[in-house]
């Protein structure tokens, strides 16, 4: 499990219980579909998601076992989500693991990613409503939408901040989003609550992305530098860049259609990147993000996890960066 | 549509209105998205999915709104893992139209397919029961199962009959008992009822497939017979092939390892098949499965859609190959 849930021993101990639950959920009689799930399950994230959903169910009337389930199937959606994106984006290493397209090949990717989509539903429609699965699956038909919205702007020169955000706005924010919202909608809180929780996760989630960004133009890990490298030469421009590029296009479009990067091009791109504010910038703006989460979970109902959903979002995103 | 249904003007008409819903549920903010689902629509199968969910549908109290959604939604799943599956073939055509994979690339097809995914979730759960949403992401595991198996099984040179047969139970007959249990189901049949609907469309979809497999070896369109090869070449092995294999191993195994066929090879290859009793023995067991759904759609309660099914079935299963 993360560190970051080592100070609070209540939620790290759910998200073990989550953990179990979709191991449990990953048995099949394909026994080698079953450990490759199991593989990627251990692989670990962070586990935000099922996080939110944890904290946002106890504004209303918690029933853990419920709660549980809906945190797995968030986590599902997102691991099917990687899964396939790892198809597309042909990465090889994914949280320190051998991806499964790397390791199975693509075809079996294909399926893998299908089938866990198949499982979350399956576990959705035992545990949640069907108000649940409306929201559920308008949400996941938006995450497509963000990722085909990213494979239609690959090499656009139309670079623009709105257009960076709306696609980071289907691809990362709607599944915070629904996240927050369902362990309070299946909690039977209101349906205004419900719609703060939604939108708590939205600035949430688009803060997340923005920072996400920003960390492979400051980081020292070279391979978070590849990273950002990697996006360029597929064509996928994010923030710093876009900021960087609409305020000196002469000097940073030559770089947009190389097809490779040495490491002087690499100093280069960071260099300029920095130089015409790209990174300053994008962090005002994850800021704004961030403050309006606060902003709006401040005026939430009082709560004890009030405290804990604010410090989860201080080490989140108040990073040094 | 399909000529098949000139006969039935009811079934005709019914199923024109599942391609219209079909056409309202593709509306998309990404005009282009939209577009591509447009297409795929339009290229037409014989839309038999859709046809067992209103026939079944008519031993219930039938809402003909409510199951013209379901029969969009089983047609629309059908589509989805079409265009999944173009992806693992690499084919070029369907239907006599350019695949999404070719026309549109491998990472656009990966989306194209979830997104279609969640619109069927989406369009369930605002037409469907949580039961209904149940059964029918079960149904997909198994489906999805089904393909991995197909994956895992290539180049085995450990060929069963029951291998097959469990392949194409997952591959091809879950859709078909699907649809046919879910249109009894969403029409408040009897659990009984509903049962053996799911039973019937078992053995129609095992017959379906098998005869879809035989057809490479009989048929004398040269596609058809491509197809065939197609299928040994990448190390997919059918029901004729099987069969004739287990009776002459020795002259039969050497083309499961070649790489290229010139059409001396694809004559003996077929003429093997055949002098094993490949296609005669294939014929046997799909007659075999077609007698036992006759056998239970007789016994089902008296309707005057009990013709039409058979009607169907007889038009479906009993072509001359």
């Amino acid at each position: 499990m993360d560190k970051m849930w080592d100070s609070n021993i209540y939620i790290k101990s759910e998200l073990k219980e989550v953990v179990k639950l979709m191991k449990k959920n990953a048995k099949c009689k394909d026994k080698f579909i079953e450990k490759s799930i199991i593989e990627l399950i251990e692989s670990g994230g962070k586990m935000l998601r099922p996080a939110f959903v944890i904290i946002s169910s106890k504004w209303g009337e918690s029933n853990e076992g419920k709660v549980r389930a809906l945190a797995s199937v968030v986590e599902m959606l997102h691991m099917a989500t990687l899964v396939h994106d790892d198809i597309i984006d042909d990465a090889k290493v994914r949280r320190g693991t051998e991806t499964i397209q790397s390791k199975y090949g693509k075809d079996y990717a294909v399926y893998i990613g299908d089938y866990l989509f198949c499982a979350c539903f399956r576990l959705l429609a035992s545990e949640g409503s069907l108000q649940s699965i409306k929201i559920d699956s308008k949400a996941m038909s938006r995450i497509c939408l963000g990722e085909i919205e990213q494979l239609n702007s690959k090499f656009s020169e139309n670079l623009s901040v709105k257009n960076y955000l709306s696609r980071i706005s289907g691809k990362t924010a709607e599944l915070f989003s629904l996240s927050m919202y369902i362990g309070a909608a299946e909690s039977n809180c209101s349906e205004k609550l419900c719609r703060e929780f939604w939108n708590i996760g939205h600035n949430i989630g688009m803060a997340f992305q923005i920072i996400d960004d920003i960390l492979d133009y400051t980081g020292t890990d070279e391979s978070i530098k590849k990273s950002a490298m990697n996006d360029i030469k597929q064509g996928i421009f994010t923030l710093p860049f876009i900021i960087a590029f609409r305020n000196d296009k002469k000097k940073i479009e030559p770089y947009m259609k190389k097809e490779t990067f040495d490491d002087k091009d690499v100093y280069e791109i960071i260099k300029l990147v920095r130089e015409n504010k790209g990174v300053e910038k994008a962090k005002e703006l994850a800021l704004k993000y961030t403050n309006k989460a606060f902003k709006r979970i401040n005026k939430l109902p009082d709560n004890e996890y009030k405290d804990v959903l604010i410090e989860v979002i201080k080490g989140l995103l108040m990073r040094n960066y």
